[in-house]
């Protein structure tokens, strides 16, 4: 994974840009599901929002069969982006109003997984990145659901991360205005569970958190 | 604003997909961001995350006039996701793990919002989608930062919308295993304000809700 190309370099507000792959790991691990691009057989983008995890420097993304994401993107260019939200920042000044945030879009080349071992890592990981501890507590795909499910790889070859964080940046003749500025956090947060189930609840659910990064 | 090409009809689990208008705008207007897929100059997917708002069928984007995005996609097909997640689907079998979530994939074709009545609109949509009773709430763009901000209007020529709710869907043979099944909601969450003035806390910052339709 590089980012030396002109489709990844950060452009704007290059002060909130980096390429530093353990950010790009920690939000890319964080955020719960990312959104893909690619192009159609028409070559017409299309973005559609999928679950995800990362081996490495790779996106395993999954489905069934016939989606037309999985067939369509083998051996395509896609972009990847993860993006998670922290906080509405509110200034004085509407040009200064904001959102904190943590953000990585990612370019690659999809490939289908055929290789079983590689499609049981990819199973797996997907499963533990939704739920740390999950893959041995329900039960594991049997022969039949293991072929009746797609797996797609997505080899990174570029990634850049933006971040903002922080209160409102007002011009100074705008501080006295008196509208009231600062930041709202927002963060993904559990509610209590919905168990469909008589099993006590087990501490890999009770302890989970969608916004581990907050 | 129709349905009725290939490119945005639901084929994967229909009985997840709705055409209906109104649940399409409210995902738009709910979510607080959405991630915009177009074609780089060399073709290529590139998906970014950014602020929007709907007026109709319409939705803005805004930005500096040095965006790639906004300088790139005008006259451009382009393809815009907004998804909100509900909850974290736990089954017995990992077949049947999901997530409960609300989307949209809209298409439509990009164009430069020149006209300032329409720029002025853009404006005050984006300010008002993200916190309902702010734009006279806070100092509004004197002539520069209105010259020195962005707007791309994206006419929305199809969308459709997506959603899952409820228990996990598990197998009747599987109903008897030993682990915990259940949904775990989740939602975007507001945590208390942190001022960057002294003004007090104003109702439309107080009453501020980032997922309203939960």
């Amino acid at each position: 994974m590089t980012a030396t190309s002109k489709r990844s370099e950060i452009r704007r507000l290059p002060e909130r840009g980096t390429y530093d792959r353990s950010v790009i790991d920690a939000i890319l691990d964080e955020a719960l599901i990312c959104h893909v691009a690619f192009a159609d057989d028409d070559g017409r983008p299309v973005v559609i929002p999928t679950i995800h995890a990362r081996v490495g420097d790779v996106l395993y993304l999954h489905g069934s069969p016939a989606s037309r994401m999985l067939r369509g993107i083998p051996n395509q260019q896609v972009s990847v982006a993860a993006t998670l939200l922290d906080g509405l920042v509110l200034a004085k000044s509407h040009m200064h109003h904001s959102m904190n945030y943590r953000s990585v879009v990612a370019f690659g080349t999809a490939r289908a997984v055929t290789d079983p071992d590689e499609k049981a890592v990819a199973f797996r990981a997907i499963v533990e990145h939704l739920v740390e501890g999950r893959w041995e507590r329900a039960r594991q795909p049997n022969d039949q659901e293991f072929k009746a499910t797609s797996v797609v790889a997505v080899d990174i070859e570029e990634a850049s991360a933006k971040r903002r964080s922080g209160p409102p940046g007002d011009d100074e003749e705008d501080l006295a205005l008196p509208y009231w500025a600062g930041v709202v956090p927002v963060a993904l947060q559990a509610g209590p569970p919905v168990p469909e189930s008589d099993a006590p609840l087990p501490d890999h659910v009770a302890g989970w958190d969608p916004s581990p990064g907050v």
